[in-house]
């Protein structure tokens, strides 16, 4: 472990206790994506490691907010404490339409049981990952029960940031059509349990019968259990308490999947892959685009060359330690 | 460029004479990742620069198989020839959906002026991006005037095959509700022009305005001009030539983007990182994951270790060249 500054020590010690000030401090922090914030990441790592950590996904409209803002209502009332981290890895112009979607979630302002956080990609590549692992790390050593990431689509990104989670769920909803069939498909690799939301409308018996047969299909090709489906109406809360139950039962069952080994090698492959692209010779590779553009140089030996500036570059690196 | 053996450049001048055969087992060559295939493509590569190449994208249900098969018959009713790359990035399991949803293509199957392959992920990291790449050469080498690149969904994976494009069509549908605002605005980047499928449903004329109000958003936010929207009826071919028209006029008044340097600048960096995914430390990793998994380590300290183990390979590589 690093040494950790008298300072450092300090920030993390008043997150410990449950400085909310301190905690919020340390938010923005990883937002900024600070040297300060990875140094109270590393402080505070050996304390994590208690939460239970709960994705929620599903495509747009699938009401994730609604279902996620019941949730917090029902592990509050249970006495325990939440943190919420809405991750939008979409474009910068969506930013505006997920931010109205979260201000349902307002209703637990004033309640300090309840941290909320929203992480924006800001366009960057890759960071996404990192910064909501490093939220995920820092509300779980600050001592919340619960840390619930929702995250909005089901792509790479999505992949990812299940791999944070200990339970994730993935929220469906009936009258999407039978061809949401491929999506659905995409979805069963990351789904611990599905929630088929907005449950009382027509249509969901079909859609939990489309869900089992994917199910099926994935199971004789040699797929793990079957997720447990549950039907839930997040707008007035009909069976939330239930789906919360289930999720308690599947971690329990299965163990803490964000501590596994094989969880922390996906990560770390992650976030070596995001180091790497930060680290690219940008000159060299618009020389080289520049190349091909031209057609004077084919694909192959313009990656080829590149790969030895990289190699080349790291060797000096290492000469001038 | 490199010298091509007598045996690549046979296989070369036969696809350049339009032999069919030997087209086919380039594809194959390329769905293999073989070395031949990519000598094969290094050798056509001057070749390349005259299909307009045409990317389909957009959710589940949009209905753009049928779309691609009108646009196949009016392509070759105009006496030009098309290749169609099918591109699936999601899991295994959703093959036979997808396959299934391609058997509408089949009608073609005996027109030598149609060549359609289908491109699955196999599950490899990365691979999809270089294989969809490669395949886009071969068919625009062998003299393909449009090449048709088909995809599912609205993930990185689209982001980078809309890259292989000249022109990206987004292909939406009315009754997915408002709330396909977030999804939306995710393929805003991508969609030079959008296509509403279905548009005898009703709901065209709404979403036709949800397309337009993003669009005056993006636009005040400093974005591109406004992409054209055009609607269709894929299942009677209603609007399908006038869509055809447009994408061409945009292509003759943008140039040739699959060409362009800045284009070639982000495929060089996608491929670059599959590379570099490819060559990580896998025993080096999973031994740092498990002190993670232990907390007798930290995620920086574990990736500057990493980071450490990569270039001093690197090094011994460069040594013993």
């Amino acid at each position: 472990m690093p040494i950790t500054s008298s300072e450092t020590a300090a920030w993390r010690d008043r997150i410990l206790s449950g400085d909310l000030r301190a905690l919020a401090r340390a938010a923005t922090a990883i937002e900024n994506q600070s040297r300060a914030g990875r140094e109270l990441i590393s402080a505070l790592f050996p304390q994590t490691g208690r939460a239970l950590i709960i994705g929620i996904t599903g495509p747009p409209g699938a009401g994730k907010s609604t279902l996620v803002d019941q949730m917090v209502t029902l592990i509050r009332a249970a006495g325990k404490t939440v943190g919420v981290i809405a991750v939008d890895p979409s474009s910068p112009f969506s930013r505006g339409a997920i931010l109205g979607d979260r201000i349902r979630m307002q209703r637990h302002h004033a309640d300090p049981g309840v941290f909320i956080r929203s992480m924006a990609s800001r366009g960057k590549l890759g960071g996404l990952a990192r910064g909501t692992l490093e939220m995920a790390l820092l509300l779980d050593a600050a001592g919340r029960d619960h840390v619930i990431i929702e995250t909005v689509g089901v792509g790479q990104d999505e992949v990812e940031i299940a791999r944070l989670a200990d339970v994730t769920v993935v929220v469906l909803v009936p009258g999407m059509g039978d061809d949401v069939q491929a999506s659905k498909a995409g979805i069963m690799e990351i789904a611990d349990v599905f929630a088929i939301n907005k449950a009382d409308l027509p249509g969901a018996e079909r859609l939990e019968q489309e869900i089992r047969a994917v199910q099926s299909v994935a199971n004789d090709s040699g797929g793990a259990t079957a997720a447990p489906i549950r039907r839930v109406v997040s707008a007035d809360g009909a069976g939330v308490a239930d789906l919360i139950e289930v999720i308690q039962d599947v971690y329990r069952a299965r163990g803490a999947q964000s501590r596994s080994v094989a969880t922390w090698s996906l990560r770390l492959t992650d976030l070596l892959r995001d180091e790497f692209l930060e680290s690219l010779p940008a000159e060299a590779i618009q020389e080289h685009a520049a190349r091909l553009a031209e057609k004077i140089e084919d694909p192959y030996a313009a990656l080829a060359a590149l790969v030895r500036v990289i190699k080349s570059r790291h060797m000096e690196q290492e000469k001038s330690v």
